[in-house]
């Protein structure tokens, strides 16, 4: 039974694979490579590209089997890297160790997005991906899902065939594959038992996964899932942290976190959260302006501000901030998840 | 001889003055106000009307010789709000409170601007704002500095007229023009001296002023000056601390701020900031996309990282972060002002 | 009985009513202008400033009574202007003249948003505007009508009271709001009955009015309506020609009639559209993006490419188009009112 | 010798290329494919990856020696589409019929970029292309150019080498690139001279071809050069018509020729035009905002607009329209390409 192995490297540009040279010259045999987690500089929104652009071009170096979760958008000062998830021999080490496990539904049809088709899928995904890495589900980490949108031609047709989508707008469509498949993790993972994810379905918001992050793509027709969770089996240097954001600027948690990473003398690897704008329209009892915004996208601030903030707290900007956190962590807020090495094995490779 | 008092109010869009009325029932003395620093919901940027608009309106519910600086730009986070600046009589209390100085230039005409004319114009305001409150030039805490950019018909008719401006794009004017406001500021305290400032026009951008915040907009057409410092005569609970940021994710020094007042017992009123996108492209070595990003200027991308970074540490959204801040603080970073009251007068209001 | 007057007149900025000097020194009686029909150069979205800053500043160069109608806008090819609607004496010529009339509904509570109380407060403020021009309802050739929307404090105060809107999204109620108005229109109008307006508040598109100009905006909580029409007893040179495009290339109509007008003599004053974006995705088979730019909504793409096609075949960019055209024509289509001057009376003061 | 064959297709997004499973089954030699030149959806500015995608998709389904010019921006009414062009054996019919060259140059440096080492790279590569299509260079129809920006990385790179470039700003630098191949055209068209081509480098505006279609973009680092033109040796259907803009709505001189090629019973097969914002700030003595919109790039503007003007009069969405048209027409025009097939030949393949 192998552990993860996570390597963080940033790139030139959405099509930037060169950095495989140096690693496979390093000794990473790129074939252990299963999942490769990306932030690109696109607008994270329905037209954005980079996406697409991304995960094509790893798919060609590495291989069409490799797992792509790419997130559009680093806006502030967000740094545009992939983080390559590997499955490696387990080192020495104690057990416990950060385990890797992967899994794609199906095609999701357009009438399940964002509906209990959609959430059903992602569940039996995650319970899947689970099984591979030998993690109870209640010992989950991170739980990546990358998952379709509405495209505008699909929504065409649906008019035309007198199909009725959860939406028919295509930005609304992200926000509601993302519920969806939250929701899927928090069922899998036990978080939440079907009558609550019935009930978020029909639009109770304060019902959420603690270790979804997930995000809406026009490059995926299927849900593709990476899970991180410890293993009692896997021996390794890695290990995670897991808290929650209660609001866009609710640092506390994640300081915290932070300081006891670094007081065991353990090094940070990875930082991912999910971001949104609180759908009250207001933090701490003050107003905010993203759902205003009509030249910007809500999505495109909360990853900007929530950026900062982690960005400054972890003193690195080479992190990953995705937007658009339904169902993941309360309104207005989000999972964040911190990736670490133990401190006596902080050799692991980091860019 | 009087001392400052700072007041910060949400307001409900860029035209809600109706605060007045409660602060009036609340004893307030409106006629003291004056000077009314707004962060106004626009883009900040050359088209942005929410500036204009809250200076109207402030102006005709105040005076039309209140003086107004409104950044525009609440992105992320940041919620829109007005902090009215008052000339109070002294308190009780130790000497060495913050005072209360402002002044505005003549007109800026097209050519001076982003030059030395400009320069020289508001180093003379910032001077005589400095009479004006008592304060030593070396003691400032902060220089807010509100100052025109160059229009598309003042380019046009320079074009016609062969007068050839410092740049022909409205949105670079905004830059230049916060560029020799800010070197006004450096040169009247004694931060720059002449030759600095020459350099710094041609183009030197490591030199900078450390209390300066200025920002520009095509709702004024001279430079609006408020200056707040500590003097030796005011007495009062008000107290400031200017620290400054190296990088846009530069926590630490805001932090340790922030914990000293605390610890003091003091309580924060207000924090000014400014931001900007690093211009090597890089933070911490790291790519960042704020210049490359066609669709979103890098101040409104500036405004929300660092927006999401301050509002984090202080636990509170509704502060004031401005974009650009070309010669304030090094380049990438810039000044950040903590206005607290002491630990026994902490009864300053605060909405 | 008097009849209309139209002048048009470029703007500097949207508080700019320094014309207004110039017209009252040629002879222009200030205090019959009625109303005052802008484009402003805003982003003519939720969060568009210059809308209101225009409003109250011919509010207050003219009189608070004064009717606006600011539409944002000015996309593409497409100048800031305000044409400024007078109603004057009734001069020499053919009856049937222009006539001008209107006319101001109750204000527009949220809940009645977008739904059947504001297209009765519509149709009956429409009403009204029609006796006062002494224009038949069927004999309208242009009803403008300015609408609000749902402000962020409104949809978080329905959240709270459970109150349930129409949409709890500000963008989207700018469309309900328009297709509201646009629906009363059509009622007054005799263009739709009653059954016919309540499907498409249920939502089928294809009903219209080929009157109605209607455009939405938090600046205003009650609709402003002004209506032109012929009227057998009003003397004078205006007449209008009303057409309708199909789809958002469609130039013939617009160029035949045109076309007319120059073969009788007749001189363009202005010209008054509505343009949208295709809801089936598509313009004459071909996918068209507007609807999946998530950088842009799809007012501003319609705007900038029906001014580009109407500026074009009038030779002339200061025209009014205004942006999202809910029953305002056939989906994807929209109203175009060509107002102009009979061959020997064209001195009708065009600036 | 051949001739050029135009067959102009839709696709469903940029790396969409299943039409030409179609095309092979409809018996067009796929290997005789050699430019492909799209209109993709991104923003068409510095960070608009749909240009690589599609580059790099319609590389992968031909050939990688195919040349790409593909040019971002389909705002307003345009449709995603490319334009096939090949080389086919001559047809029957009279000779002077369109004729097809192409060729790249070498790396354009940074240092050279928008300076007289890109417009005589340019230069030759134009007059290899017309060699190649047996074309008098001064018969040129059309000189499609797509050339290099200054990407962050190598401003940044720039600047700590000392190297001066020709600008500091991404999204400037692409006008740079644009301008110069545009002059480089000119250059070998013989529409200018050196001096007057130093001129123009110099800032001298009104300088221009009037056959050059030019477009920068990241996607390449080499100048694609890609000519049609009436070629002695040439038969077949095609014919080209080529007009120029005098400003954004200049509709008369593209009415005419369309009515010209109806009249003689041809059938316009592509129209490729360029638009631009007018830098003066104003067209037909009327101010537009293009340049002043900070939320959105000029060239959006420009293309929405001319390309509704010209989808308007050509009734057809699917045309190439490009923004900024430095050197290519006169400031604030641009030159417009009208590619039709004679009256008894009207069977060249059109999707």
């Amino acid at each position: 039974m192998g552990c993860a192995a996570v390597v963080r490297v940033p790139i030139a540009g959405p099509s930037d694979t060169s950095v495989l040279d140096g690693l496979r010259s390093a000794g990473l045999e790129l074939e252990r490579i299963r999942a490769v987690v990306g932030k690109t500089e696109g607008n994270g929104l329905v037209n954005d590209f980079s996406r697409e652009l991304a995960a094509r071009s790893w798919e060609q170096a590495l291989t069409p089997n490799v797992l792509t979760v790419m997130s559009g958008g680093t806006e502030g000062v967000l740094s545009p890297h992939v983080t390559l998830l590997a499955d490696v021999e387990s080192a020495d080490g104690p057990p416990g160790a950060l385990a890797l496990g992967m899994a794609a539904s199906g095609v999701i049809e357009p009438a399940a997005l964002g509906r209990r088709g959609q959430v059903d899928a992602v569940a039996a995904a995650v319970r899947r991906a689970c099984v591979q890495a030998e993690v109870e589900p209640v010992a989950l980490a991170l739980a990546l899902v990358k998952c379709p949108l509405l495209s505008s031609n699909e929504i065409a047709a649906a008019r035309q065939g007198a199909v009725e989508l959860v939406t028919d707008d295509g930005y609304e469509s992200m926000g509601y594959s993302r519920a969806a498949s939250a929701l899927g993790v928090a069922l899998a993972a036990g978080e939440l038992d079907d009558a609550a994810v019935d009930a978020a379905l029909r639009g109770e918001r304060g019902l959420y996964s603690a270790v979804a992050s997930t995000s809406a793509g026009r490059e995926v027709r299927r849900c593709h899932v990476v899970v991180l969770g410890h293993s009692r089996t896997a021996r390794g240097p890695l290990r995670a942290t897991t808290v929650v954001m209660r609001d866009a600027i609710d640092a506390e948690p994640v300081a915290r976190a932070l300081e006891e990473i670094r007081a065991s003398g353990g090094t940070l690897v990875q930082l991912f959260a999910k971001a949104e704008a609180d759908p009250s329209g207001r933090i701490r009892n003050r107003r905010h302006t993203m759902l205003s915004d009509s030249d910007l996208h809500a999505t495109r601030h909360a990853r900007a501000a929530v950026g900062g903030l982690l960005a400054g707290l972890a003193a690195d900007p080479m992190i990953y901030v995705s937007g658009g956190a339904e169902h993941q962590g309360p309104p207005g807020g989000g999972p964040v998840v911190l990736v670490w090495t133990l401190a006596d094995q902080a050799a692991a490779p980091r860019s």
